[in-house]
């Protein structure tokens, strides 16, 4: 049993100290959901396998009483097994595997297009040590080693092309509260996550002001007595419309 | 209590004998999942108010022990609440949500293309005293009055374009034996719903030999018996690749 209802979190932070982890963005939400207090291990993108005394190289883990556990999904798994007279994270197996689908879904229909939209804003915003880290890992990883000034470069034209394509996720919205039925589960941190990464590195907005998925979001990011609500956190909404571009 | 563990469903058959309806499909397979036999009353588009004695003007529409019920996603519903000690269909109200996420995702991705690739075979395969009807109101309501031969025409070109679009359902099914999980439940019934339309008319097998997608199609055409096997049925795959097209 965690001792005084705690559980340590290594986070991922920027330079505003806010969460960029959609990984610990939603094992963020998960311990809260379990109804546990987080004792926060700050840091950056460097440093993880020091941090963690070689348990891990990437985040989230946590440390349950001396009990080490790492990968998100892994964590809300063990979360659940643990603790399951606390509210469940998961339904059942078969929410496990559609969770999976729509999580798809969301990476490649809206963190995909937007991380290109984004990336410079996310090395800016990384902690100064970890800025060359950044640079070289995204650049050699994702970006088939293209700069990424010139990745970002022209998002203006870019970013309206997205919201269209998240209308399959409206349309699943106007039907029900939350991805978890009346009350959010893991489902929705994973979806919400999606949001989160984005707010903590969009210096411009990736959504109209009129988004309907504006309520979901808001609701979302207002969990927990405002989980998602860090000061370094940038607003999502405020995307100029085509139409009013061109006007 | 459905008398003699039996319970009444209307069909919609084409003139094959086999259910072309998906949400009929969907219906014959959350019937077998709660155990029960199915009185099947034939039939095919028009005529379907007159045989339901006025209760619908579409099915799926069920008769249990004189109770009707209609629409397939609440028949679905009602055979779990009426009858839950027998398998359920739903894991809970969260496998609800995100089954119509992954169900709406397979229509706009699997059976938008594939109608207008098989709209005229679908005319064709119909009952005689059908064919007028689904001619006129698939040109009126879904082909902005195009003719069915105009909208079918070409798709040689098309067909191959589909494939490459369900690898996210592919990905999925390479760490889960069901959409439920272990076993199938409504979810799969969904899913499998629109492969066993597509089988109803396809003339032309729109999938691959070789599709991975194949394990999972035919361990869900086989349950109950082999439900999915009616001899009218065409073969799924053995569409020929655009590469063997061009040598």
């Amino acid at each position: 049993m965690a001792a005084n209802n705690t559980i340590r979190l290594f986070d991922l932070q920027l330079a505003t100290g806010c969460t960029i982890s959609p990984f610990v963005w939603r094992t963020k939400y998960a311990l809260k959901h379990k109804g546990f207090d987080i004792d926060l291990v700050p840091g950056g993108f460097t440093g993880i396998v020091e941090r963690t005394g070689g348990f891990a190289d990437r985040v989230p883990v946590i440390v349950d009483d001396g009990h080490w556990v790492k990968d998100s999904w892994l964590i809300a798994e063990y979360l659940d097994e643990k603790y399951p007279d606390r509210p469940m994270l998961f339904e059942g197996p078969s929410m496990k595997v559609l969770t999976k689908f729509i999580d798809g879904w969301l990476w490649a229909t809206a963190i995909r297009p937007w991380f290109s939209c984004y990336i410079l804003d996310y090395h800016d915003l990384s902690l100064p040590q970890d800025q060359a880290y950044v640079r070289e890992s995204r650049q050699t990883l994702f970006l088939q080693g293209r700069k990424l000034e010139e990745v970002q470069a022209g998002r203006e034209a870019r970013l309206p092309l997205v919201p269209p394509l998240l209308e399959p996720f409206r349309e699943l919205l106007k039907g029900t509260q939350w991805l978890g039925g009346d009350n959010p589960n893991y489902a929705d941190y994973c979806a919400l996550a999606v949001f989160l990464w984005t707010a903590s590195v969009a210096k411009t907005p990736p959504l109209h002001d009129d988004d309907p998925l504006r309520d979901y979001i808001d609701r979302g990011f207002d969990l927990f007595g405002g989980l998602g609500r860090h000061p370094g956190m940038h607003d999502l909404f405020g995307l100029a419309r085509p139409e009013a571009n061109a006007a």
